[in-house]
């Protein structure tokens, strides 16, 4: 079949490998859309960074070449021993996270900090980018009829800003602000909006993606290039500030704009993942008693997070801004989610369409 | 009388100033002790911080020179119209926060980040380091017979400390390291202790603060100069990291290690001030769900202080290293202090003793 393989720095192949065995407890899944995550992007161009490359992955036992995608959907076509929760012919999505289950963190319950972590289509075992992959029973979660294969797949980004909206202080009736209204970022202003938040301030240097975020949600839009965010921020509370700001730029202007558009007593929250330091005065937290929590990925969501698809409380059909062939991943994926900021979300279809 | 004031950058000298007049609500105090502050020494190193300078304080309508001194105790000696919490002759302490209580945090009832907020013996309106003061009535304390003058001049650096614990998510059991063995990292450990943290481990450059740390409650200590702070703390928590990280030195190595010690999860709080920006990975915090969370000052908090004070639970002569006269501030005190950190807490008496 064919696959996707990262192999090194920009270095993304399409080729043929074998399809991967169906064991005991596994589902083999053919996959029928895979978005491109900003993690896997990350790997492009500055990688490695989740990716094993020396020592295996203790939970996988891979090194790269790995296949990437972990955001996709599929329909079930072969069942291992044991696996009763899927049938062949399920419409399904996967929960990507592999996690060690015996760490005190997995016993805690809170299995997305497992000391072993690792991520179907980015540490090996398979990945979305492909024909077919298969993955243990209990990662895989059934579509309903009402939602789309292509909406299937934004499921796993949708999980992570639900996983954080939930990690925040949020409150119904609570202000917001969003730095960074890429894939993330949109989520959450639709998840923030169906929390019941009664502003929500969206801030990124590109005019296409804020229309797209007053389009999903957003009450207020900034464009830091143009505007001094901080004085939107102040016109839009009342001088006040956001009870809870959204960092889901990862960059270190967008950092320091978060922290200052915070309340007194509010919170930051980051979301995004970071390719470098940053520099802050530990003031802007201690003067006004703010906090700045973090979230990654998610935890026991998964069935929340489609059921607010299919209510139609998150669009992730709005999300979607292309889709392409596999063998067009590096050129019209990869390279042009790089270069042109009007995408979203592009998802790959590895059997030709 | 006789009061120590901040003239600028190095420049705190003591002078004749007129003995304050007593106004309706308000309470005049001889002051019997009054402790130096690392909040003094800023704004003798590197001030003005919060000094008001050029344009006057919106709650005392003071500039510069002011009279410094924010923790001390001492004698009721006169009270104004409308007084009846305190009577002549009482010994008391004085919260020396200043509020406006009209914005909307003083209205939420966390006044301590009052938009406005001053400090008695910081931003004008008098001080501890002169003969009288006169404060509002509201915020001053009685002392019980069992707490002597000096421990009365430590409840405000112990309320700072006891507001940080509250703030922080430490529970009975759980285990905490403290990064800074000063005044206030030094009342941490006991608070800390007092709270039922199982293991409390103090980190410091200074051997002396370290043993000092020690006999006042910590379970471990760690010099960085000569240990991996990491190490250590990996070794005392078994691999995890401590629940609560406490930052109480303002410096950047300090914030980095107090995050790094912190396990999945689990929380820093920083309760120090900074004179410039640290830098630093927030991947530190988002890959663990880490968090930073801040205090500022102490809020409806005194009574509980004191209380914790007599019962012994803190042990406030435990850190009082120096007692000296007035005129002496600047060479024994404040200079002591920036040179010599076998150095706690020095007392300083407005009245010659």
């Amino acid at each position: 079949m064919k696959a996707a393989m990262w192999y090194g720095l920009h270095d993304v192949r399409v080729v043929d490998v074998a399809e991967p065995p169906v064991e005991a407890g596994m589902v083999k899944i053919k996959i029928e859309w895979c978005g491109i995550c900003g993690s896997d992007l990350h790997e492009f161009t500055t990688g490695p960074i989740t990716i094993p490359v020396n020592t295996p992955h203790p939970l996988t036992g891979q090194v790269a070449p790995v296949i990437l995608g972990h955001e996709f959907s599929g329909t079930v076509v072969e069942i291992g021993d044991g696996v009763t929760n899927v049938q062949i012919g399920d419409r399904v999505t996967v929960e990507p996270i592999l996690t060690c289950g015996e760490c005190v963190q997995c016993k805690s319950g809170r299995y997305n900090l497992c000391s072993q972590r690792g991520f179907h289509g980015i540490t090996g075992g398979g990945g979305g980018f492909s024909e077919y992959t298969t993955i243990q029973s209990d990662l895989v979660h059934k579509l309903p009829d009402n939602i789309s294969f292509e909406e299937g797949a934004v499921v796993e980004p949708a999980a992570v800003a639900v996983h954080a909206v939930r990690l925040s202080s949020l409150n119904i009736g609570d202000s917001c602000a969003v730095f960074g209204a890429g894939p993330i970022g949109l989520l959450i202003i639709q998840v923030a909006r169906a929390a019941g938040a009664s502003k929500i301030v969206a801030v990124d240097v590109s005019e296409q993606r804020l229309s797209k975020a007053l389009e999903l949600g957003a009450t207020h839009i900034v464009n830091p290039t143009r505007q001094i965010t901080a004085e939107v921020i102040h016109d839009v509370t009342d001088g006040h500030g956001v009870d809870v700001g959204f960092e889901a730029a990862g960059a270190e202007l967008s950092f320091r704009e978060t922290l200052q558009s915070v309340k007194p007593n509010g919170e930051m929250l980051i979301v995004s993942l970071w390719e470098r330091e940053v520099s802050f005065n530990p003031n802007w937290l201690v003067l006004d008693e703010r906090k700045i929590v973090s979230s990654v990925a998610y935890c026991r969501e998964y069935p929340e997070v489609i059921s607010l698809i299919a209510s139609g409380k998150i669009n992730a059909r709005g999300l979607i801004t292309k889709k392409i062939q596999l063998d067009d991943i590096v050129e019209e994926g990869f390279k042009t989610l790089l270069t042109d900021k009007t995408h979203s979300k592009i998802l790959v279809a590895p059997t030709l369409r």
